[in-house]
This record gives C-alpha cells, structure tokens and sequence, in this order.
C-alpha cells in the first residue's frame, strides 16, 4: 500500500490527549476514539435512539446535571459513579434507557478528549460499529483528518491505536489521503498484524486486562464489530448529535 | 514470547518527552533513546574516545560553553549551527575531533530528553550501537526500566519505537522483566515486523525522508549496526561518561 502517494488531503494520527498540542490542526475534522468504552458507547446510544448526548469532562458537572434531571452515564476507572443512572458500558445505552432522549455523559478518558478536539474543524465520534460511516464521512469532507486517541489518563493505548490503524487503511485505500505521519504508520503495521482476529489482537492489551479484572469485558466482542451502524455522531455545539448517511 | 510471565522488574516505554511526567518512575532507570540521531552520536564520541559529554538545553548554553573554550556539537533540525564545531552526525565524532575532550552537547530532542529523565534512578544513552552493552546494564542493575523515546519535537517517531522494541525484546527474553505496558507491546510487535531488515523498515519514517531531505541520511546504516560497542553512556551529575562492560 503506498501511504505517501499524495492523496489530497493528510491524514494524521495522536495518541494521547496530552499531545494533542503538537498534532492540532484547525482545518482538521478530527476523529476522537475510546474503543474500550467511551466511543463504542456513544455509537450504541444513537443506534438505540438517543436524541443527543452531552459530554462533559467533571463528575461536578454530571452531578449537577443529574441534579436537573437530565439522564447522565458517569464512570471513572471503569467504574460506575453512585449519582449516575449507569457507566459507559455500551450495554447499558438501551432503547429503554436511552430512545428520545438526551444523555449526560462523562468517562475516565473519552469526553475530555471530546472537548479538547473541538479546536479542529469538526469533530466526529469513531469506533468499529461505525468504521465505515466514519470513513465515508471523511471522504465526502474532503479534509485533513486528525485521529485523536482518548488513550488511558494520557499513555498510549493498544486498542485507539488498532482503530486508527483500521481507519488510516481505509481512507488510504480511498486514495483521497496520504500520510507522512510515524504515528498513522505504526497503527497501520500493528492493524495488519491484527486486523485477522481483533479481539485475539487486543487480548494483551493493558485496559482489556483492566475491564476482565472488574468483569467489565463483556462488550470485548461488541465494540469489534464492524459496522454496525451508518451513524456518525457530530459535535455541534456542547453536544452530540447523530449524522446519518444518506448516500 | 509470554510478556506477563512476571520477571521482577518491569518494562514501560514512553513516546514522547510530552508523556514522560505519566510515565515518571523514580526507581527506574530511564534509557533515553534517539537513534536518528543524538543517541547514536553520543556512543560514536565514546568509542572515539571522548571522556565526558556535557549535555545542554539550549543553544545559549551552548553558545556560552563555546566562549569558555569547550568543543561543541549544536544543531536544530539537523542543521549544524554556526557557532558550533559540528553537528550531530555521528560520523562527526572522530578520534581526531573527540579523544580526550570534554564535549558540550545539544540537540533538537535528544538532550532535553536527558535532562527529563534525571529525575529517574539513573539515565543511560541507548543505541543499536550498545544494544547487548544496555541490556546487559539493566539485567544486572536489577530494576524497573523506563524506556524515554526523544521522538520528533514532542511528536511520536518510528525509529526510536523500533528501537524500544529491540531492546523491549532483550529484556523479556532474560526473564528478569516484564512488561504490562501498551507502548512496550506495541513496539515489540513493530520491532517483530522489521527485525530481520532495520533499515528497510525505516524507509517509511518521517525523519528518514528530513535527513535525505538535507542530505543527512548517509548515517542510516551506522545508526542501526548492533554491538559495535560495550560502552554505556551514565548520566552523572550534570554530564554523560562511559560506564564500560567488565563482565
């Protein structure tokens, strides 16, 4: 695959909040992903009807949210907050739970990542269940991506790296992007090593092991599930909303 | 290769200076890394025989250390600056430059890189050129391992993750270490992809294309040559000198 054969547009990839100084682009649309739960949850929320989800980055906020009787998913460490209606497994965004309605939303990684990317063009939410979607996106938009990866409080992850090396692949093969990226190239290599097996892929990595450990892995296969959905959730204002494809 | 067969001490590495206060391990010997190429000149000065290697920040520092008569090596970007004596290819370390000279030392990402990780246990320079020589240091010193990547001003870079996997690999195989860290399994797995051609998997990396840019890239090959010496670079005090293998 020939990565730097000039597409029009770059495609870039960051892989922990903390850096995202270096790698900020304001005519990016950047492409913020929490495979392990944050952005597989928030996929599994607008499939299941949720009208919007506001992300917000401290547990005060939820708290206060709640407080005025807004739906709020809170977690920290992987761990469910004893104010919240329920955490960030994408199990619990339920039809029942979820269909009309406006979700509050705050995780250990994820929604900071959401609101530090709001610097670029635009922001949009990538996981598996909407790897295409997100892809055709892109395509049509016609911009320089920035893959931003919530990571684990600000180290490196397996399993955003693994996505952005899925995504990268994709928008390579469209012939639409190139990249001069190391970041881009070695999520490339490590998707190739993996893409035949994922979740044997990600068996090794530290936050699969975090999730068994607080028998939080039930979702492994779920949130390696390709294209479950056509949705890309949007950033419009402070919150998310569902873009569906109409192509 | 089973990483999680729990040696005794444990192996992280960290992508970027950016990173390093999430990864900050005060046990740890921290290896700081810049194959491309301070970490490489630096073991170049040794086998040449300079006696000590002052490394500073800023160019300032180095312009003021000229003044007072020391030897310089200065560059930003690759480019030589002209106050300096030389740059950084390692190929400018000569015997008849370096042999029994201190010499004052600063680099675009190398050198800060050092300075960060004196707050470890002890820093040590880790090259291809002393792959086996470092490996050897940390099975013997016995405790954690901090991995320090100079990357490319904050950005992550290909050829020192490679290079943390080759000696990730090293240190897993002893059996005295293990690792639970995503950037170390991740750099083992890029390493497995390149190991049996180095210099081909390098091609790729963004500052292989800055060197012959600049016509810089004569020392690609240099620069990944294993074991051409026993010497490993300690950081004492303020300055580097050779710790030589006696084993």
């Amino acid at each position: 695959m020939i990565v730097r054969d000039k597409g029009k547009n770059k495609i870039e990839v960051c892989f922990s909040p903390a850096l995202y100084p270096y790698y900020e682009n304001p005519e990016a649309v950047v492409v913020v992903v929490d495979i392990l739960r944050a952005s597989s949850a928030i996929c599994a929320a607008f499939i299941n009807g949720a009208s919007k989800i506001i992300p917000v980055e401290t547990l005060d906020e939820a708290k206060k949210m709640k407080e005025k009787g807004y739906i709020v998913a809170a977690e920290r460490d992987g761990i469910i907050r004893n104010f919240a209606d329920f955490g960030n497994s994408p199990f619990s965004f339920t039809s029942e739970n979820v269909k009309g309605k406006e979700i509050v939303y705050s995780t250990t990684n994820g929604t900071q990542s959401i609101h530090l990317a709001s610097s670029g063009y635009q922001v949009i939410i990538g996981a598996f269940l909407n790897l295409s979607a997100v892809s055709k996106h892109l395509i049509r938009t016609g911009r320089d991506v920035l893959i931003l990866c919530a990571g684990w409080k600000n180290k490196f992850n397996l399993e955003d790296t693994f996505y952005a090396g899925a995504l990268t692949q994709e928008l390579i093969i469209s012939r639409s992007f190139y990249t001069e990226c190391d970041s881009a190239l070695a999520s490339l290599d490590l998707w190739n090593i993996g893409k035949n097996d994922p979740i044997a892929y990600i068996e090794k990595s530290a936050q699969r092991h975090r999730l068994k450990k607080n028998q939080l892995d039930d979702v492994l296969e779920y949130c390696h599930t390709r294209d479950l959905t056509t949705i890309t959730p949007v950033l419009v204002d402070d919150y998310l909303v569902p873009l569906r494809e109409f192509s």
